[in-house]
Order: C-alpha cells, then structure tokens, then sequence
C-alpha cells in the first residue's frame, strides 16, 4: 500500500462510535427500504441500507470524511491525494470540495470514462498512471514528496475502516434489532468497520464474487491473498484485502459467500425493480448471496444488507 | 365515473390529517432524497418525496387505505372493487391481500401484461373488458349489483383524495419548510389532496404532459374537459380530471406547468442517475417542469417534488 501509517494496536467499536459523532453532520443517513416481494422470496425481512443515496454515490464517503476531519486544520489545508479508478476517488474529490481543499488523484488509464468524469466533476486533479499497482503506487509516491499532500488510502487505514463502520451503526440504530448483517468485501475496509461496530451483537457476514475471491481464500487459509486481478462484473470488488482489514476479519472469522457472475447480475436487475433502486453490480453481491444460501443462522429472521454503492452509466 | 358517491361538502385539511392517523400504521412513511448535482441544476434546494418506495409502487396506496377503511368493518368484508389498468388496481389489491378481503378489478384487454401480472399477482380476481370507458363501466356496474362489493374510484372520491393529501403532510412533517410543492396531475387526487392539506402554507404547483393537458385546459376555461386518450408515454396521467378534483382544483387556481415526452424521458433518466432511483414516466412530469421552467416565484428557495410511483418494467 505504498506509506505507512501509524495504526492503533486496537481499533474497536468506541473508534466507529466517535467516527459517527465526527461525520454525522457530513454524510447523509441513508434511508433503509424493505419489500414485502423479496422478503417473500427469501422467507426472512430483509432491511437494505442504501448507501446507493450517500454522497458521491457510495459508503466510501463515510471513511474519507473520517479520515480528512482526523487530519486536523493544518494538514488537511495541505490538500488530500489517493489512487482510486473507482468510488473512494469520487468520495475523496467530493468532500475536498466540500472542505474547498485540493484534491488529486492519480488514475490508472485504464479507468473508464464515467469514473473519470465523475473525479473531474467534483474539481479534483487527476494525473494518469499505467493501470499496474507499482505504477499506481510509485506515481502516488513522487507526487507526495514533490506536494506535500496528505495520503488518504483507500480501504487499509484505520480512520477509513472507523468511518465505514458507521454504516452498521446508523442502520442498527434506526430498525433497532437485526440478527444479521451483510456486506461486500473488496479491500475489506467496509466489512472491517462494521464488524468492529456491530460484530458483537450480531452475526456480519461478507460476500464476494467468486472470480475474486481472494478473502475467502486468505480467510480459509490464514494467509492473506495477493490480488488476482479478477474479472469480474462487480468491479469495486476486485481488490484484495488490505493488511489492516485482514487481520480484522480473521479475528472475527467472517464467513463469506460466494457468488457467480451471473446470480450478481440477476439480483441487481431484482433489486431494480423490487426497491426501486439502481445498484452498482458490487453493491448486489450481499443480495445475490442471501438469495443463494439464505441466512447464516437458520433461526434469524431480520437480515440487514448493505447496499455500498449505485455509481453506474445510466 | 359511474356509481355516485356522497360527498362531503366540504373537504378540509382536516380530513387529510384524520386520513394521516387512519393510515398511518398501514403505509409506508416514504423517504426524502436530494442530490448536490440536481440542486446545482436548478438553482433550488429539491426534496424528493418517493412514493416510488410505497408499497404497491405507488402513492395510490394512501388513498386506497384511507377509502377502505373507512368503509366499516361490515362493508369491507364484501370486499371491493375497481376498474383501473394501472396503480391505483394494484394498491386497491395490496391491501386487499393484507386485509384478506375479496378483491376484483376490471380492466380493459388493452392493459400491458406487466401489469396485469402485478395485480394478479397480489391475488386480486380480474375480469376483462374493453378498453373503451363505457365498457369499462358497464362491466363495473353489473359486477356491482351482483356481487355487492365496495366500489372504490382511482381519484374522484373524498376519502381516496383525503389519502393522497398524506403524502404533502408527510414532507412537510419531515423537512419542516418548503416553499413550494410540485405534483402530477392525472386524475387529480395526488393534485387535490395535497392542495387540502398544504396549499394554504405553500404553494402548490401542477405538472401535466403537454399531451395530456386536460386539466391545463379545463382550469384554463373553468370547464371540466373531457378524456382525450392521450398518446403520452406518462401512462398514469392519460386520465382527465374528476368532477370532486376539479372543483378543489379550480377554487385553488392550480398553476400548471406542461411538459413535452422528450422533457419527461429525460428527467426520468436524470433522476436515475443522480439520485438512483427507478421512477415511472408519470413520476418524472413534475420534475421535468421544474427543469424548464425553474419555481413558480422568484424567491422559493426550497421546492418539494412527489415521486408518484415506480411501476415500469425492468
């Protein structure tokens, strides 16, 4: 991941907690849907916490404003800087306009279009790199000596796992009990966070695609898993799992289900005209999973599934 | 519109506020989303009101509620019945379902499948007519006189247009100010109802397709005019005005604003991508004039805007 950062020994549910008083008056508190059709379909009440309608489109927005608020006026007037072809740049942009601090971003050329246009929208820089993760990262490196600008990681960061950890939070706060939560795993900052927030008094349970499931392979075998540049549909999902995040979600042994191609795309096309909502492939994969095996604990009865995203071409 | 009704003389703010309470345990209090890019946009702030999230897809679920069960327990138990190709058959047979009363509703062959199949599938009995209103209801009365069901109208009766009112006492509810309160106008019980129950504190502005533009015309005149079978892709707005609707309507002095097809499909698509939700044509009329023509005064700053359903095929 390029520079190290200084983690805590421990990060726990009083970090979620604090990063929620932090953000609150940042983000927005998404709304949770339900539908009497697919709960039908699944036998259990499903309640969807639709990060669809965050800030920039996804929960990423949750741990950037953790991470940027936490860096304090001094540096944070410095300007923010990460490489991301996908929705923690669009995050990242959107609140450093919001705070009218520089942003940059370095890209891979490989990113599309829409992703570009997006970053470009909310006024941040963007400076072209090969699609590589050396590239990426040696690119990142130059430009933060030559500016000085503060690094804001994408998922391995303990400000960014705490900011994303809200999201469990929130939604328990708002439907009061659930027996289960689900969500996506990619880097692992989203499972991470809520896990430390919630994992207590209930059950988290990832999902990822099949053709990158590098979590439940480095889960399985205690041994975290190099990205296999995988390609599958559900592209926010395609990077592995961060160090910080592994080690989170080995401590809690999250088990994770997988999901084929082909079940991704028939749950967001049902989440679409069930909910009513437009998901991004990544964000259906929960969904796709619950339909696919059904709850974790044959006795639960409320399921609460997270929705991280609706950023695609319409 | 067939079989008269006893209204009351006067419908008030009051009736809606008593449906509000009647309601309020059945329905589903729907969610308010904005987006930075439509606000940018507009140069308003937007509060979209999404009855696209009510159960049935639509807010004629609110009206339906208040007219059934207001009938007593008695009546209700014959069970109820309507003529309707659209949403307002398919809420009546949604909460139908959840009362576990008979439900039938007549509907012309020239129906679309997709939404046939909703009405079915919510186990309501359909009996097939032509697509002519006469046609329509003459099958309505037979069926009346023998069964001896509850006949309860799409818009032009005071407990359906007291439930539609709901939906503007909500918004308000939640966001506390709004200057101004955009809706479709169809057959005038979304338009009606919520004239009652906020038009004397805000403004209340209507929305109509240019091809669809009775009720433009009619207030224009002061003369209810009469069904045009419009060819308008906004399927729920081909209806003309009821009588009840059109007097509420006319001693408001309802401004309403019109809309090309090309205006609609775009706002439709607009507000998938910006705000990721699946909205039906009808639902994206009012937006699409606040598109074109920007707020009725110069100074309204914050505009609220009636998402009316989300029932299209995907």
């Amino acid at each position: 991941m390029g520079p190290e950062f200084g983690f805590p020994d421990l990060l726990s549910r009083k970090d979620v907690e604090e990063a929620g008083e932090r953000i609150c008056a940042s983000i927005t508190r998404t709304s949770v849907l339900k539908s009497d059709a697919l709960n039908e379909k699944c036998g259990v009440e499903l309640l969807f916490k639709c990060e669809n309608f965050q800030q920039s489109g996804s929960f990423k927005y949750r741990g950037v404003s953790n991470a940027v608020i936490r860096l304090g006026t001094m540096d944070r007037k410095k300007g923010v800087i990460t490489h991301s072809s996908g929705n923690h740049g669009a995050a990242l942009a959107a609140f450093a306009r919001k705070l009218k601090i520089p942003c940059l971003v370095v890209m891979p050329d490989s990113a599309s279009e829409f992703k570009r246009q997006a970053i470009y929208r909310y006024g941040a820089e963007i400076i072209d790199c090969e699609s590589s993760l050396e590239s990426r990262e040696s690119t990142l490196e130059g430009l933060l000596s030559e500016r000085g600008m503060n690094f804001i990681p994408p998922y391995d960061h303990a400000d960014v796992i705490a900011g994303q950890g809200t999201c469990g939070l929130e939604l328990l706060d708002d439907v009061k009990k659930i027996d289960e939560l689900w969500v996506p795993v990619g880097g692992g900052g989203l499972a991470g966070g809520n896990v430390l927030s919630v994992g207590e008094e209930l059950q988290v349970v990832g999902a990822e695609p099949a053709l990158a499931r590098d979590a439940y392979e480095g889960l399985k075998l205690g041994v975290r898993q190099p990205q296999m540049e995988p390609m599958t549909c559900a592209d926010g999902l395609r990077t592995a799992l961060g160090e910080l995040n592994f080690s989170i979600l080995t401590k809690y042994k999250l088990p994770i289900r997988l999901v084929t191609e082909e079940e991704i795309i028939r749950a967001q096309s049902l989440m679409m005209s069930c909910l009513k909502i437009l998901v991004e492939t990544s964000a259906a994969v929960p969904f796709a999973a619950l339909l696919k095996y059904g709850p974790h604990q044959i006795e639960s009865r409320r399921i609460g599934v997270i929705v991280s995203g609706g950023n695609i071409l319409v």
